[in-house]
């Protein structure tokens, strides 16, 4: 009864967003070792993308506050990951209104990365469409992430999705920004993304967050509609309430190019000691911010402080006092 | 984006079982004052039913070795919730093959009992039967959860509804006990016990556990596809990786008759502290095991030893070697 009708899907594509969405809860504070061993248990697990972190100037944000993937130099990149070409194919989020991309970003042959994917929300689309071009002209392979779209009215994110469809992005991922999507919302977006990018040759992606419990369900409901490229990350590991867990995903997926004991071994040596220093995961907290679809900013606060954290009661109270 | 089409389905009812089944996480050792507030918390949050624990006979079983909530005593019951007619309809459990139901079970005009579930294996049908009429003639209202249901062959699935659909059963319940259902299986399970049930004007319900964190998500697809009774727990307190968590199951549904406060209220005085003192939750290891449709015991045992527990790659060679 636990078989399932994706077994065979041999197009599905694996992204690893341990280090990259993991980043937004330790400000990108990751030793090259931790790096490094993401990416090795990525080879070894045959996860298709790794994703290490953003792409930002230094010269606008200042790089005391944060750790190296903040900014993904190639030099820090390479020096963590090796200097030959990789196995497996790395990938950098750039959001929008950031940086100067047309000077930062070079050209993909002097990059170690193979992909470059856009996050914006859908009132920067049009910054978003110059920066798909630009990163296109420069070799990459671009992935356009509607941000928040269960904050988007229906009209708007049909208008977002017929420019991005003419765009040069390989793929356009729903994103569940706020863990706030129910599966039937899900697989209405997937359907409509596919609509939208059919045309064109493009494919879906998905990338869900855990504040009810869905992340993985979600993730599977999306790969079950025609969703091609799945977000997941070792233990979960991701902002506010995290990401679908990697060892939940590539364990449904039982395609043999996927291994899930490294998955395993990995979250021995790198998640089980991280989950002592950072707070991650489905908390109460987040399931009332996802129930409410609102950012998860104030769960992420409240959660940080000990004297704060765990008392539910007092967090859902201030929500509906807000409306 | 997140609203959704069941939320007007005023006629779905649910059911804790956050003191049965979290139960067999601590031997039924809870206090009167804990199920009290669990029971006051389901009469303020418009929870249709409360399953207080199993019946069990101290003539077989050695009530040294565990809670009154092994027994459910009508005495012991009334004492914790009150001699008043309660405001929640108050559930009992039953094991095939455990006590002398017979002589056991009083009519329902001397029990503080609304309901009782038959719990039982598919090779325990015959019993289930007798049982079911049994306690239909003495005046309950009776449910019948087949267990393991994702262990038992399509056609022997088949055969024991076709049984069940003609006892006087009101309820049968889709019961995942191992947490190895994923969505489409769930699904495909509620329309053929619908299929089975509805001739005889049975409603179908769904209890699912934890494993994969698909709890939630897989009660939410049986309700799409039918299912009118749901199991959840306060917390997801339950057995091994837990139950599907109510405070997500209630925000869900968003019908005017269940409230979300007094859930959180019931967090932070009972299951924040609990936290402290017991395992539960979808950890690696029921991962594991809920990924292999097995039994949850082996999880069970590990992370009961905290000299064992969390160290999943040992777990996960373990039940690979065993195949």
């Amino acid at each position: 009864m636990s078989a399932s009708r994706v077994t065979d899907r041999s197009d599905i594509k694996v992204l690893d967003c341990t280090v990259r969405d993991g980043g937004l809860v330790n400000g990108h504070q990751f030793s090259d070792a931790f790096v490094r061993t993401v990416y090795r248990t990525c080879a070894a697990a045959g996860v298709d993308y790794m994703e290490v972190g953003y792409k930002n100037s230094d010269k606008i944000l200042t790089s005391d506050k944060y750790g190296a993937w903040k900014f993904c130099k190639e030099d820090d990149v390479r020096r963590a990951i090796g200097e030959e070409p990789p196995d497996v194919k790395l990938s950098v989020m750039i959001d929008a209104g950031t940086i100067d991309w047309k000077n930062d970003i070079p050209p993909r042959d002097r990059s170690i990365f193979h992909t470059i994917r856009i996050a914006f929300y859908a009132n920067q689309v049009t910054e978003a469409v110059e920066m798909i071009d630009d990163a296109h002209q420069k070799g990459y392979d671009v992935w356009a992430n509607l941000m928040a779209a269960s904050t988007v009215e229906e009209v708007e994110i049909d208008r977002t999705l017929d420019i991005i469809a003419r765009t040069p992005a390989s793929t356009i991922v729903v994103v569940d920004s706020y863990g706030s999507m129910y599966t039937e919302a899900v697989e209405s977006l997937v359907k409509k993304y596919l609509r939208y990018g059919n045309d064109f040759g493009k494919e879906v992606g998905i990338h869900a967050h855990n504040n009810q419990q869905l992340a993985f369900a979600n993730s599977v409901a999306a790969i079950t509609h025609g969703a091609n490229c799945v977000d997941a990350s070792i233990g979960g590991l991701g902002r506010g309430a995290g990401n679908c867990p990697m060892e939940l995903m590539l364990g449904f997926l039982r395609h043999p190019k996927f291994k899930l004991r490294p998955i395993y071994a990995a979250l021995d040596e790198l998640i089980t000691p991280l989950r002592k220093e950072l707070d991650w995961g489905p908390a109460p907290e987040y399931n009332i911010t996802g129930q409410m679809n609102r950012h998860p900013r104030d769960a992420i606060e409240v959660r940080e402080n000990p004297k704060l954290r765990d008392h539910y009661l007092k967090f859902y109270d201030r929500f509906v006092d807000e409306g």
